[in-house]
């Protein structure tokens, strides 16, 4: 293929003018990183200065409806990932809902000791469960899901046993982008005994997920990837409804107190979801997701992923042909229906690599360690001739000679 | 006093300028609820869209900078609570903090069992606690603080014992507005062996807090209210140097994380105070924080205390010339050296009360149960006579009759 395919390819894209709904970057990169940061929607820019007048205005009389807010925003973003209303929040940081559900879940499993998890699963997730296995004498059985998609996700049905309380895993790793099979993992999970936790972070609004078919018993994700609410806007978390009044979640706040305002002397957990909010939520980065979540539901997660997997199609068919012979390896699986929507590509300078492109070639992917450069199209906004530049400008930046350091700043 | 009394106090006012500070409200009323949501500054409203268009245009490169934002505000903070740099974040909630330390200090006095907490503290406070009792064969030893501010103290004192792990008590009380004395019982609590955990939400911004003078252990407090960082803006913590690498907080995330980008496969606690940290932090609302924060700064603790001692006075004197008769008392101490910044009266009636004067006379204070009315001055944008007319508005609508049950609407 050449750049004249890309360009018809975007010439027919249904989706080609969502791109004028985000608000215009500084000197137009080429955006790879929709996976990592979200651009930033006209129409959410337009609601937190709404967000921020309300408060304002209404003062402390606007808490009359911003105290729904987690339930009803939460509710929004369950139609994206197939949850039924009354199943989700958009509260807290992924981090701790990852916590509050995790520990929730270990606390109803009496007698079981292993938690069943990635290696190579994001920081956070591993991290988290390390945390809570520690403390109550539980052992994260940490499956290698390296070795090709089919083989990773026989090494998670094989590793979940008689003795698992919680399998833990991302849906799409942050990675290489493998998808696992969230149907066939619950229902292993479920014939054991056990329960699923499932990370939505590079799923939600891009990947279709089916929580209430799958069955899954627990989810989290961030609402700051595809769904394009802010830096650090805040997470989600969805709990089955007949495990809501079942499991307890251990911080207890006065926003998942029954009868909150009340204020009683003693702790006592509100009926369903509720009782997994624990503070004061923050209400502008609730407005945020809102508004957010809002234009992906207009547009439709099936629209999405059907350009996300022409999206990533187009990448792998250009690496192969760009990046190969550059040493370059596509790690990401090359089935459409073991991957996500990123592909990674591996070479021993990705680092340097991916500094320099986004230095010099203003094209913005990202690096994740130890030797993998992250190409992140986001099927809102990203078109296939970006794809096609992408690549086109990898190899021109590597065939011109890498330097032996990268250049200076950049934390991420 | 009269009207012109307080007339020529704003006259005097050396704050009375900051007031235009502030964007101007809906309908003009008397806010009286600075204690629970502040006002919008002008200049929050400003950072917080120049936020927004930054994450517009910088995109994922932002988090150069933003990466910093949880240890760089939360300095700023310190600085208004007696805090040396380094010992301050401003992340995730209140509620999330208080699990955090509280956690953390139990997990390391070894066979203490108890935790001094008071019987009247603000729920969120209570619940966290007896969570975490419930945990781990812990005991929440409740102190009534209802007897007099001399009483109350004394009691504290008396409940501090070899037993007891943990001394954790709102510095200020969220109903009556009783202050303890940080010091002292911060020195009782290491006599005992004891650590303590401060809430500072109703003192941050209004009330001095010398952590460091009082050789505080552990604090947290929330920023929406006298710290003007707009509904569920980022909390924030403290841990004394000496503490942070010998304590361990129960929520291991990425952000806490020692060389967080390598993202390795233990987690490996960062030095210093970056371990409190959890998960990815709410970029918009620290922006917030840190200009609400930077305003209060430049005002100073001291010059908001002088007229929050003032205000507080006023109102006390005016509640008992014009409510006492009505059959309302004043539950703040009346000795300024007990008391924080704003003033509580008590009337069986107090929830119809308040909801009417609400509605029909625009004075917005806010009640809570049992049966108090709190008036919370901010002394950055509150002027004498709101507090005088606040008081005549309360008088005039309970002799014009209150109603049997209250307007509709109205969660807080």
């Amino acid at each position: 293929m050449d750049r004249t395919d890309a360009e018809s390819l975007d010439e027919l894209d249904p989706l080609a003018g969502w791109r004028d709904r985000f608000v215009a970057t500084e000197g137009e990169p080429i955006y790879m990183d929709g996976n990592s940061l979200g651009r930033l929607p006209a129409a959410v820019a337009g609601a937190v200065a709404d967000g921020v007048r309300q408060w304002g205005s209404r003062l402390v009389g606007g808490w009359d409806e911003w105290v729904d807010l987690p339930a009803r925003v939460g509710d929004r973003v369950g139609r994206l990932i197939g949850a039924a209303a009354g199943q989700v929040l958009v509260c807290d940081s992924t981090t701790v809902n990852l916590y509050k559900l995790a520990s929730a879940a270990l606390g109803c499993q009496e007698g079981r000791r292993v938690i069943v998890g990635s290696a190579r699963d994001f920081p956070t997730d591993r991290y988290v469960l390390q945390g809570l296995a520690g403390r109550a004498g539980h052992t994260v059985r940490a499956v290698d899901l390296g070795p090709g998609p089919e083989g990773a996700e026989q090494a998670v049905l094989d590793a979940i046993d008689g003795d698992t309380a919680l399998v833990c895993l991302s849906h799409v790793d942050f990675r290489d982008g493998l998808r696992l099979d969230g149907r066939r993992i619950t229902a292993r999970a479920h014939e054991a005994g056990a329960l699923v936790l499932w990370d939505l972070a590079h799923s939600a609004g891009a990947v279709p997920v089916e929580l209430d078919e799958w069955g899954a018993d627990l989810a989290v994700g961030c609402t700051y990837k595809y769904l394009n609410a802010g830096p650090g806007s805040p997470a989600f978390l969805y709990v089955r409804r007949d495990l809501q009044d079942r499991l307890a979640q251990p911080i207890w706040g006065w926003f998942g107190q029954a009868d909150q305002f009340r204020m009683g002397p003693a702790y006592e957990a509100a009926a369903g979801v509720t009782s997994y909010l624990t503070g004061t939520p923050g209400v502008l980065g609730l407005i945020a997701v809102d508004a957010a979540v809002a234009v992906i539901e207009e547009v439709g997660v099936a629209a999405l992923w059907e350009k996300a997997q022409r999206l990533t199609a187009l990448l792998v068919e250009r690496a192969d042909a760009r990046l190969g012979p550059l040493g370059a390896r596509v790690t990401t699986p090359r089935d459409p229906d073991r991957r996500g929507a990123h592909v990674s590509v591996a070479h021993p300078q990705a680092w340097v690599w991916c500094r320099v492109l986004i230095d010099q070639a203003r094209v913005i992917g990202d690096f994740r360690p130890p030797d993998v450069i992250r190409l992140g199209p986001a099927p809102l906004y990203t078109r296939y001739v970006d794809c096609f530049d992408a690549v086109e400008a990898m190899a021109e930046v590597f065939e011109a000679g890498l330097p032996a350091s990268p250049p200076p700043g950049r934390v991420t």
